[in-house]
């Protein structure tokens, strides 16, 4: 499932994605209970996370921490104790936060609480009631229809009990207290796109970036959608003036090119310089607006907080069949795509920490570049003329004002060339590092 | 001629536009005089007016309102007294603003005094000389070639004199002192599309504006063209404070489609709620830029008043050969056009009214929506899915500085639905409406 | 060489352009040394000229001024004393700056100092090394080739000594200290597009701006290329504020269509008048957005500076193969094109000068241009409607924000007429000239 230019080696915390979420397929997950629990036991031993748990019943914002659920087995068996359905073959079976049950009842009784995909008659669909008290099964259309008329035995061994919301989460500080956020949802059951593809390749992202110098603090967040999300805002909501923006990952394994969607902000620098990564990834992508409804990004832009928060994903959910139902398995996912994910998230990250903003400090004319054996000089990424003129490009825009992605989008010289230019002017003395004006600073 | 759509109650104030029109076709208007006040006499008793008599000699910014011209009769008659020209069969024929004048002279003398349209010889030609004096016919060119050389007597029995200019103007007052004008000029004789569709249109526009609810104040000037708007602007001079904008209405009962002319200020709310009533209307439309030429719209937006009035029309003036002739007569307009324009009207002020600024009072994260029993609501002009995609765009965006046409845009849902959607909030205690920005503001 | 359009009058100073550069040609110039002396002193011949002469050694900003380079003779003379190679065929053949030699070596060991284009075998090509001590010869790859292996003497009779860099200046004083500067390189030897071509344009144009009336002060620099430029930046340091911005000259002569280089600042009201005036002459045109790399506007558009200066060319350098070749000779420049760059240049004079602010002084609505007897004026550029046109914008915009050339763009209307009816409202006492904003203004 690896591809060949992907290095694998046995045990190693970095071998590839598809390891991984192999591992974390089984676990039934939710937006409480143990299943988020042993995902982050799993993650833990890839990276360092730190981790907090909210009691069921905290006020968040607008919501209230429901209680937890857990549940330890679920099946519809026939009068001979036969198990037709059995949870633990599948655990989206479960309506994922079914109050217990246990009774027998007739066919005909049963399908009120029944979910099954007739158009796609082989798949499980997964269904959740987080806030409303209900109990259900899904199954696939022909299981359903292969069920005669008769009496079921049907038991759910669930506890829906005071508890706690589970989050995880890394910091990696950097130069700066100004924080870049990613985000993933870790409450979904066994489907590897959404969203084994997101806590798959966040890890990763934050393995290779625990590794590498860093201006800005970057922070992980394994979150359960929409109440976990909100727990954290809500946790940190004295200091969310210290986050520049970020991104939810979400969706990335699938075969489809890279999406981004844009934050509320539209034209935050974390929109630009995403586009601009994905633009020269090489692959097939697209960008689409913002809009208020998704994943996580809703919350993150919500006006109160308005964080420059963006979305990236491969085809965007509800947009491919395999969306929310059990065709979302390990097959559906592959190590390619993911790694493609992840090198575009590298390159933005890459791009973020490039882009700062510069100041001249010979503006008057240009610097005699010969004095001081730069006129012919190399850069790493382009030959003499281009690294000259990438030079004089920075020389030229460096009034503190620009962020280097200005530069590239003005010149057409890559971010690389550019940032690598600005690194030699400053080691000549040329050039010195600027503060980011105020409107685009966040502390 | 009212289309089968129209609801035609014989007498009622409201019962199409065309009965309207043709009352009020024979009548000779001009600038100053009886004709507006005739034509006043009649709207009168359709909505409440209120009249301004501004006398001759009063100095209007740089103007100075004329003598007030009346005529009783005029004609071109030969040596038996048989009169080849008559006034009373058709207004045009006389040069609106003519002096009196009752000689013989030859046809030869009298060319210099007739206008004629060679290209289209059975049209009597519009002409006026409000601030030369002169004196004129206008005949057919077929009439104009069968009057045979020799002596005729010439006459017209008209007054200039000290009197007054006379204006008509409805006030139908709302929430706010915040106004918004709707213009259209009174001066033109026996033509239809201009200008009688414009009164016809505005009339019928206030009578369904008073009886529905007001947040903005709403003024309609009966205006002579020019002159009367300008006497309306230094009548108002110390209170233009308080208009937000409006609409010069003219010429709207052709076969065109609605043409809108942007204000100066191209930009202003006018400008882009009458480009999108016009663009969910469902006729044919475009929009032109503001030029310094046209009707009063040209004194609303001078320099020193600046007022956001755009222009609505059918085909512009100018662009249709009826134009200021005789041919511009009771056929040349529907009562299908009419009412197309007055529904374009309407849902301009529909847009006004709906144009607010809200604020959200839970604004960090979404609110729960489910908890209110607002997850699955419906409005009235959308499904469940559409209505929750509204309200969450509503929440999302409704931080005091966007007013629902903003969002309109961004989402590509309608006005109706957002406004449907943000009543549907504020009633929930989600959002509240907010001031305009000072920058929108106009008192 | 002259067209049959262009006016020649034997001896006179504004007679055509070749003339003058056929003068110059034979100058052997470098930026320092009495090739540039010699220049000045033909062109002041033609314009009163200042100079400067700014000793080596001194320093200007980032830069030192180098020691005077003059050259007597050179040349590579075989073992009977027969020049192969003669400087006085032609000065491109030494090296420029080339520090003086006189030795006998082989064929071989001379390989290395010599410069041919073997891709185009019949041209010398031009060489410079100004700042790295070094000598060479340029030579035809014919003339190399033809030259058996060997013993040659190899002489280059040359100066580096202590003296001075030459700047030639014109200050033509206008109504404001403000001033436009034009800027041209008189640096190079004998090739005619790069920069004879400049220099003529430039003489010419001043020429004739000393016999219109100036609302603005222009100034012409006569400078040796980079060092030249920073040193007239370095001489002005403390008034550069009174400079709204230019062009830099350069290239004008060939047969290519006019190009405008954009200043840094894309879009001051150079760039947009330099725009304008070339869409409006009728060549063929092109603009391109700034770069750093070119002539002198990298300096003039340093940070420390960032004047508005753009650049006009025909075909921009480097995209000719005749360019810094011998084949940039008499032939590769014509008079036409000549004269239609100085038109440009004039052309975008007048518009600096038409491009002024105005305010309306009767901004109530229209005023009444009928009593004035402007109504059917007559302007030179329009007939009498296009004309009342004109006035109709001039008077609606003029609110002390906008100059003509945002009306021009606006209304679709020429800039001469617009110009023209502002000068007509003028009269009137209608419109007064408003100082331009200070976003706009220098000082």
């Amino acid at each position: 499932m690896t591809g060949p230019e992907i290095e694998e080696t046995a045990g190693a915390p970095q071998s590839g994605m598809m390891p991984l979420i192999t591992r974390l397929y089984p676990i039934c997950r939710s937006i409480t209970g143990d299943g988020v629990r042993a995902t982050l036991d799993i993650l833990g031993g890839e990276i360092e996370l730190e981790r907090h748990e909210i009691p069921s019943g905290t006020d968040v914002f607008d919501w209230t921490i429901p209680p937890e659920w857990n549940i330890r087995d679920a099946y519809i068996a026939d009068g001979s104790g036969r198990r037709l359905i059995d949870f633990h073959e599948h655990n989206l079976h479960v309506l994922n936060y079914s109050t217990p049950i246990d009774t027998v009842m007739s066919r005909r009784a049963l399908a009120a609480h029944v979910h099954t995909l007739p158009q796609h008659p082989d798949r499980i669909p997964y269904r959740t009631s987080y806030y409303q008290k209900r109990w259900g099964f899904c199954l696939t259309h022909n299981q359903w229809q292969g069920i005669p008329d008769g009496d079921y035995r049907v038991c759910i061994d669930a506890d829906l009990k005071a508890g706690a919301l589970t989050l995880g989460e890394v910091l990696l500080p950097g130069e700066s207290e100004t924080e870049i956020v990613f985000s993933t949802h870790v409450c979904h059951p066994s489907m590897c796109n959404d969203n084994l593809s997101g806590i798959a390749v966040l890890t990763r992202l934050f393995q290779w970036l625990s590794r590498r110098p860093r201006r800005y603090s970057y922070r992980a967040l394994y979150v359960p959608g929409t109440i976990g999300s909100l727990s954290w805002l809500w946790l940190n909501r004295d200091r969310l003036d210290s986050v520049l923006g970020g991104l939810v990952l979400t969706g990335l394994g699938d075969p489809g090119g890279l999406t981004y969607k844009r934050s509320q902000q539209e034209d935050s620098c974390i929109d630009r310089l995403a586009a601009l990564a994905l633009a020269d990834g090489g692959e097939d992508w697209e960008q689409r607006g913002f809009s208020p409804f998704g994943y996580d990004e809703r919350q993150y832009c919500a006006p109160g907080f308005d964080l420059a928060v963006g979305r990236l994903s491969r085809t965007p959910f509800g947009e491919y069949s395999e969306y929310h139902t059990s065709a979302d398995h390990l097959d559906f996912v592959s190590e390619t795509q993911l790694q493609g994910a992840l090198r575009a998230c590298q390159r933005f990250v890459e791009y973020l920490e490039a882009d700062r903003y510069w100041v001249n400090l010979s503006p008057c004319g240009e610097p005699q570049l010969g004095k001081r054996g730069l006129y012919g000089a190399l850069g790493g990424s382009g030959g003499p003329d281009e690294f000259r003129l990438a030079m004089l490009w920075m020389l030229n825009q460096a009034d503190g004002s620009r962020p280097v992605s200005d530069v590239a989008r003005r010149s057409g010289l890559s971010m690389e060339l550019l940032a690598e230019a600005a690194e030699t002017l400053a080691e000549a003395g040329l050039l010195a590092p600027a503060d980011a004006p105020a409107s685009e600073r966040k502390q």
